[in-house]
């Protein structure tokens, strides 16, 4: 090794040690006589310390060394004069001996510190630069250690890894894929896998109860500022099993993740609400329960009073933001342009503000104080509290009330990035409407069962069918999903049908899924996480970007290997591809 | 959870418990009035009892549940009369008193035993059947407790794991890449990657100055036996360090591998063998050391006797086989049948019997006795021994006589698989001269330095450089190879000018990489283990296929879900693409 020690690990307890670093100079400052160097590797800083006085010679070349350099240096642990307490080796420094410049360095195209002056885009185009950063750094450390620690879980759980194949069949079902041109077989193409799903099924049905695997997986998307074309999922499947155990298993892991990554201890079970509790108390199936501020149906008590926009619509919902009623008009105004933003897509705003001497609401005129009063006692509003209302389509104005609840949230602050509040959404619908194709599609996918239950239901109204599906949400996140899966080969042939699918369809698409369901397919079920996202979280950012070392941009570029890019006419022709209406 | 144990840990401590169990029906006895199942799952095979006289439904029931059926099965634990020690669950049964029939199954195509009934053909469209059998099952397992390991063994080190990218960018250089189409971008493509040897070191420039993934890696080539389209690589690169320092580590991952999973004490330091060294005594960069039977060269005694054949030739040589002089005039005919194979070369095969009465070859009418003698003394043959010569174009030779060896080897069953004999091979020449392109090829990579003593052969003989490269043999296959990177430009610049790249093509395809160098990039260096092989070495196979869960043929098929395959016109034209040439 070229160094003794790391930059991260002298203490005290080494003075007057010989000890060689090596490292990238942070920062140097030369004061009169004196120059420092702050050294830097993954672990630390060490400052080196150079005396004109005692070796004029090295002064000098130490001197000349500009940032980012890499060096190799040797000298004498000394204790500091000058301590910085706040990092582990600010209580020493090295009274270099010799000075090796293992690689000299041109000036970065932005600077290397914990906040730089570079650009998103220029980060991402020296991101080896960028890595180089502290909160980069972490992120990919951190992102390294719960990948240990859930390895770690998973074993001792007696889970084992087993890898699934990259190269697979292309499905057109669901999100399109990336597609692989095969040279041998032209014409043929492979497609890359947006999960496991049919094999960690085809794990099950071979024996292997408790399967997981840390994969990356693919979707050709338009995508969007959270989304990459690969990500990395944390699949898992278990045989043998109901709901229940799976939800115990995976709240484990969570446990596990709290405790190890964030040093939170939970305690308890998590709660779960079902689908339909979440929409209606969130306007979401992924609420965000660290505050909590629930939405309160008022249709009964708002509609038919008269009031135009209100009479006619299917629903009036509110919530209470509690001590809001000091909202100025100014602020108010900025609330109702903010939904009826496009994307949030409501029409108006009502408020009220409940104060102990008057009510004051934008409908004064429609309502009287002791109608006023009984949304209030309803929505639980008291003195000092202020209430937003909005009216419409019920699933338009959930929606829109779920995202005016966490602006509230926001300029609140009730989202305290160090609490977790983890749920379970669960009964899920099992299926979706779909008014363009005039189909039903799979909510989750094809392979997931319905709750018992609910069975009678196939042949009279599929819309109400409940699926024995689960989502893990943390903080308003969607961390994770998954179902119990159908085993049966008739409950799955039903499915496909519900599903419009031809039987010829179905065979080719799934044929050889179908087939093992003939050869003793055990009870299973699974769930995957996003394992981006999950990092994304614990991290406390909002990009998963941060967390990938090497991402692509949001529009699917790596900006540093500048890729996609063009093929040559050869490697065209090999695989007998033509490129048209380019 | 559907059992309370498992079919493999029931013993006799558990006598009269009632417990619940799980699995597949192994096979079915009935013996007049009893019926015994071997009921199967991951962890092992527990036998249920069915009484008619206790339980006639029951037993009537268990009586028509066939081979591979998943059942349910609860019951008291009881001590068996006959008991089979073979298996730890081997003294107890259950006395069934509730069976479920959770699915039952048709009769599987091919037997689910230790030894199946199955071609390869069929087991691999049912690979999930495959995957139930015994040893397919086993070497999965083997295969994620050796990942388990290498992730624990780096972790100790100090190593993080960090993903990088599926969807990178295509270069011309080395094996043809797997493309995939970009849909954003009509007409450019990315690439899966051979290795993320570029992105690695681009870490090691970002200062993770120990980095190791398990990273699945593409080449798409003509399909040979043991070559899959994707393959995984245990991949690691390393910072300030040099040769011995990445010896001395990954030594230390292979002893770890070697004692935890095969059980296997490797005292001492492993060999080092110049790969000019290896050439000589072992014809091969990849010598199989469980045995010696080093080749000799004897060109000097054996050539200018007048023997024709051997006077026209660069080199002589053979091996010495102990107590092989016993060998008929059959049995050489074979071996001679042996090397004269296309696919070895040798023109012809010279025996020497060395028996204390008579030494009996068939050059005897061109050498004395006491030349023939000279030859034993050079090759260490005694008594009862039998010498094998082989002659002609040096390199040729050698590599005959190493496959020669080897066959020996196998005849005189030298080659235990239960012992391991690693070695480095070392000082490989840095560039390969091209017959057909006229031009140098990088033996290892272009990023691959040159040991520094030879730095002065780059302007006068550029063919004698030796490469600071070094590959992990174990019992004659290469395990894992790696160097010293270039970590300066100007010999980056020099070595893409020996390879013939200009210097538009060099900047083109790896500028990125030349413009990391710029920033401080330190001096590193690593090595990738071939995972798949080495799994397959430990598990005692030949073939990778037996330790992939999803194997392609050799085609590049996955039978079982039909792969490659045609993509619908729509999908196509998303691409911007069109089959040719079809």
């Amino acid at each position: 090794m070229l160094r003794t020690h790391t930059c991260g690990e002298l203490q005290l307890s080494s003075r007057e040690k010989e000890v060689t670093l090596c490292g990238w100079v942070q920062k140097s400052r030369d004061l009169g006589g004196m120059t420092f160097i702050d050294m830097r590797d993954r672990y630390g800083i060490t400052q080196l310390v150079f005396n004109m006085e005692t070796n004029a010679g090295l002064y000098n070349k130490a001197r000349k060394i500009g940032r980012e350099f890499v060096i190799c240096a040797t000298g004498i642990v000394k204790e500091r004069s000058n301590k910085n307490l706040n990092i582990p080796t600010g209580e020493i420094e090295i009274e270099v001996k010799e000075l090796k410049v293992l690689n000299p360095s041109d000036v970065p195209p932005f600077t290397i510190e914990e906040k730089t002056d570079g650009g998103e885009e220029l980060r991402m185009k020296y991101r080896y630069l960028d890595l180089r950063r502290n909160p980069v750094k972490k992120n990919i450390i951190l992102r390294y250690e719960m990948a240990r620690e859930v390895r770690k879980y998973l074993d001792k759980k007696d889970f084992i890894e087993i890898e699934t194949p990259v190269l697979i069949k292309s499905t057109p079902e669901g999100a399109r894929d990336f597609v692989v041109p095969s040279r041998l077989k032209a014409g043929e193409f492979y497609a890359l896998p947006q999960s496991p799903q049919t094999f960690k099924q085809l794990l099950m049905i071979s024996g292997f109860d408790k399967y997981f695997q840390l994969v990356k997986c693919f979707r050709d998307e338009d995508y969007r500022a959270d989304r990459q074309p690969e990500f990395t999922q944390i699949d898992c499947e278990m045989s043998f099993v109901e709901r229940d155990d799976i939800l115990k298993t995976f709240e484990g892991l969570a446990k596990h993740l709290f405790k190890k990554i964030r040093d939170f201890d939970y305690t308890g079970a998590f709660p779960r609400l079902s689908y339909s509790e979440a929409i209606e108390k969130y306007g979401t199936d992924k609420p965000d329960t660290r505050f909590g501020m629930l939405i309160q149906d008022i249709t009964e008590l708002a509609k038919g009073k008269g009031f135009k926009l209100f009479d006619s619509v299917e629903y009036i919902g509110g919530i209470c933001v509690k001590g809001g009623a000091g909202y100025s008009r100014k602020e108010l105004d900025t609330l109702t342009a903010f939904v009826r933003k496009p994307q949030i897509g409501a029409t108006g705003l009502v408020y009220v503000k409940l104060n102990s001497d008057a009510v004051k609401s934008s409908v004064d005129k429609f309502f009287t104080r002791e109608e006023l009063d009984k949304w209030a006692a309803n929505m639980k509003g008291e003195n000092g509290d202020l209430l937003l209302v909005l009216a419409g389509e019920r699933k338009k104005t959930l929606y829109a009330l779920s995202k005016l609840r966490l602006e509230m949230g926001k300029q609140l602050d009730l989202m305290d990035k160090n609490t977790f509040t983890p749920l379970w959404v669960v009964d899920f619908p099992l299926l979706e409407w779909d008014d363009e194709s005039q189909k039903y599609h799979a909510k989750h996918h094809p392979f997931t069962s319905a709750i018992k239950d609910d069975f009678h239901l196939f042949k009279t109204d599929p819309g109400k069918i409940r699926a024995n599906a689960y989502d893990l949400v943390i903080n308003g996140v969607e961390i994770g999903g998954g179902s119990i899966r159908i085993h049966d080969k008739q409950e799955q042939a039903e499915m496909f049908r519900l599903l419009g699918f031809s039987h010829e369809e179905a065979e080719k698409q799934f044929g050889f899924l179908m087939n093992a369901f003939r050869y003793g397919a055990p009870p299973h079920g699974g769930i995957a996480f996003g394992f981006d996202r999950w990092v994304t979280l614990f991290g406390g950012s909002n990009s998963i970007r941060d967390y990938i070392a090497f991402p692509k941009n949001t529009a699917g570029r790596d900006v540093m290997i500048d890729t996609p890019s063009a093929l040559s006419d050869e490697q065209l022709g090999e695989l007998s591809l033509k490129v048209v209406n380019k």
